[in-house]
């Protein structure tokens, strides 16, 4: 059984968000975080990076969307990271795990293993991230993935039904699981993962997304259909990463819910 | 009763500084680290960011400036800042304090009143944090202002008298006072709060011409004047914000003492 | 006595890191990590930021190569520092310290001379950093250079031969020298001093090299090679600092081997 996500919709959603700049709390590492911003000043989101234990819950209730990202833990940062993952649960508000090299380190999956706790409302990560979350034994060598979104797709499966999350699996086809429904998007560019932290920033316009959109799943599937987009847009003249980046914000803050009208629909399947 | 800031006194001081690059000792956010680095290069100074509270006071004894921005916080950070706060009065280097976010939380709130105690010669925020910073109850829900710049005259001069120190609140239209004086700067360009980090690079900037020009309200003016130019410069040809702050880097290197000498001059009011 | 390096053995050298994509381990500062993951993801290198004392040393021992960079030190950082040399060293693990502004406090000068005793494969800095890492009395007042790479040439020698490591003085000319032989490399770009972190990144480089050619003098001289040939090509269009640091990752991109094989031969002299 399939049903269609219109390219109109898409839209019609990047409107929203524009309408009402959600406030993203981003606790992400620090190569993210400059980035990040920018991407979500871009697109028409309203970004702010707090981390300190002190206020972390504090301010996760006073924001619309949070996402946390563990590229550069510490110990101070998880405890931060736990109080705004328990803050954002207490209020409903919706957040994103981003599970950086979660193969790498017992550090990381100890972390990563009590955010789950909080029951974030998506989980993004490359396959390799997305395997060695669930469970597996693949695991991954630092922050570039070494499997593709396919390989990862039972442990997003199975992933996504344990912790009743979205999960959504990134790299050169998407893959967006909720354990009942699943989505592909294509596109993007191949400059993109020669951009560090686009993928880190990427989880945060995911976080925008679920602050406009209820279900988790569309929501998600919006925003990678907007970075795919914009991801295609800046491809069409960068001749290399640097200038990728620039024109990748560029087209970002272009992005118009007219050139997302003329997407083919994307289609959600029912899995078995 | 009015005086007047001509374009090439602006350009005249714009030189000194280029001609004595001076150390901007920076503890600032890191969203903010890299870009406040290429802003301060590009214009002429040499930044430096040290924020161990083992060396951040007999760093801040070294340099011709300091600024301190408060965007993501935690105690040791409070610690150094309040280290070099106090090495920077010691010594009578100018200091610039930019109290991002103020109104959000507690912990913010609690380290600006301290840092306060020893005494900035500059405080710059959007509208919202000067209101925050004064004492209203206005506060703003994050890094964005939700005021502007005339709501905040009236805090601004509160704020200026209370501490002694020069006030600007910056926005579509800048406002700078000491309490006695106050002086206005338009310009700029509509893509640069869609850049992050340009207001908190912008503090660094006004410490680099406070090394340079004893009147504080003067140097800030200065540096105001500067960034405006650049950002309209900048704004001539960028499509959106990626190219926007490419284009703004190049422009304050760029940028000549004989372009501000053909800027209209400042009027500098004294207030009733 | 001299020998030569020949362009077309660069570009070998530079193939080999792109087919082998090593994965440089990077404690680095602030200002510095979003540039030097950029600039190595562009070169073809796969960059980790990982600096949590709980994982440094893990992490180390699964990488290819470490860089270890004191720009925003801070006492938890040191630790981790530590550890991660340690791993680097029992993994006999290429590593390149690179001891920014070393000169300017007691707290830099006590943790380089800790982190000395993991004996680094390689040293970069640029004359004032290295003046001061060999005990002379020069010192520096922060980041920027205030001697040339010449008069670095005598304290370079004795730190290579005291630490028995490859020491790498950057400058307008760039020195390297392993106690024993002696390469110099010019090229690059005046606007390069203009752009933050370009020299943290080359430390990363240098380590990315190191990992694919065991002699790390001839590894040193290809880092700084191909950095000086994308800083000229970069320097050939960009009108300002902004477009310089995005023309030149495109230019390292896209720099090829055949590019590098038109290149004059290095000549390595043998020292007295």
């Amino acid at each position: 059984m399939t049903s269609a996500l219109a390219g109109a919709d898409i839209g019609a959603t990047l409107t929203r968000l524009r309408q009402s700049t959600p406030l993203v709390h981003s606790i992400t590492n620090y190569v993210a975080m400059n980035p990040a911003a920018n991407v979500l000043l871009a697109l028409g989101a309203s970004p702010a990076m707090v981390h300190a234990a002190e206020e972390a819950a504090e301010f996760a209730a006073l924001a619309d969307a949070l996402v946390i990202n563990i590229g550069t833990l510490s110990a101070p940062w998880v405890d931060a990271m736990l109080s705004a993952a328990e803050s954002a649960q207490q209020q409903q508000t919706p957040w994103v795990l981003d599970p950086v090299a979660i193969g790498a380190t017992r550090f990381r999956r100890d972390a990563c293993a009590r955010l789950l706790e909080f029951s974030p409302t998506i989980i993004r990560g490359n396959a390799s991230e997305i395997i060695a979350l669930a469970g597996d034994a693949l695991g991954g060598r630092g922050v570039d993935s070494t499997a593709t979104s396919d390989d990862a797709l039972t442990a997003a499966v199975a992933l996504a039904r344990r912790q009743q999350a979205v999960v959504a699996v990134t790299g050169e086809v998407d893959l967006v699981t909720d354990g009942q429904r699943c989505v592909r998007i294509a596109g993007g560019h191949a400059l993109m993962p020669r951009v560090t932290a686009l993928g880190c920033a990427l989880s945060g316009v995911i976080a925008a997304f679920a602050a406009c959109e209820e279900d988790p799943l569309l929501a998600t599937a919006c925003a990678l259909t907007c970075y795919a987009e914009a991801g295609a847009q800046a491809g069409q003249t960068a001749p290399g990463p640097g200038s990728f980046a620039v024109a990748f914000i560029d087209a970002l803050h272009q992005l118009s819910a007219d050139a997302l009208a003329n997407r083919t629909p994307l289609e959600i399947s029912t899995l078995p």
